[in-house]
């Protein structure tokens, strides 16, 4: 008889949430920071012997146009044309979300993931708040002080303000872009 | 016969580098922040079940007074006074030590740990660079934003410059002290 194996319920685990983004060339491309992260995570942290006391949250949050609209001239858009669009908007956030749980999958390590809409560094910290996550992980571009005024780093934000331990990975110097504002 | 067990060494482990600092009341007293940042690690991170699949290396800078010299009269000492400073600084720094070791110990988490001399945060970037560890954690007293520019904090950073994922630990709100800038 095969030995039952413990529910990974039972076992007091590390829960961990990872924010993933896509990539500066817009959906459903994912950025080169979150696909490093999550590799990261999967090959450092949430070593082989002990998936089971791991458990692995992967959130995008999905940041609304300014005018709530994106591929429709606003002037002439009808409110079923905005409704197309956050259609559109949610499927290429699924779309990203596939990409990072398939290679969970592929580690055969279980995750769950979701969606949320708004600013990104708020959203993440009032998820933090509410999933009291023992780690929070970000990928990071790793930019420069200057570039960091433009760019507004959700990172810095978060690893000063989230109410959890938190885990800046930044791009490995020769993963580094030409413009390392790209991702 | 008992099964002959892997060494660690034949694994390839996840290099943790913590560094560690002593309290704010002085040494030999560990911050309060740096045992709260090595238990984090010692319950969430480094799991009962992959303990061999970790290597912890605990760090810790001394940082030399201005004038080089601590319980002495700097106008009265001779040399030997500063041999004896020196030689008692040693000490403190690794009874320091000792405790956070002890810690590992009792947890049965190999670890190894040195003293360097310096400016923290650079000897502590200095030393990523040269180990090149999988990830630096550190505690941070998680002070507001007026608070730190007084105090200037070290895991600030090296949160920006490690060449290598950093992880900051903050104290939890029910552990701060009254005086947030005591550690």
């Amino acid at each position: 008889m095969e030995e039952k194996e413990t529910p990974p319920e039972e076992l007091e685990q590390t829960v961990v949430l990872l924010g993933v983004s896509p990539s500066t060339k817009g959906y459903p491309h994912p950025s080169q920071s979150s696909t490093h992260a999550l590799e990261w995570t999967l090959e450092k942290l949430i070593r082989k012997s002990c998936r089971k006391e791991f458990k692995l949250m992967i959130l995008h949050v999905q940041v609304p146009d300014e005018d709530g609209i994106d591929e429709v001239d606003s002037i002439f858009a009808t409110p079923s044309d905005f409704a197309e669009v956050a259609e559109s908007d949610r499927k290429m956030s699924h779309r990203l979300l596939e990409f990072f749980t398939q290679k969970c999958h592929d580690a055969q390590v279980p995750c769950q993931a979701w969606i949320k809409v708004g600013d990104a560094k708020e959203v993440i910290c009032k998820e933090v708040k509410r999933l009291k996550p023992d780690i929070l992980i970000l990928g990071s571009r790793g930019l420069g002080p200057l570039q960091r005024i433009f760019v507004g780093g959700v990172s810095d934000y978060c690893a000063k303000k989230a109410e959890c331990p938190v885990l800046v990975i930044k791009r490995r110097p020769e993963d580094m872009p030409e413009d390392a504002s790209e991702d």
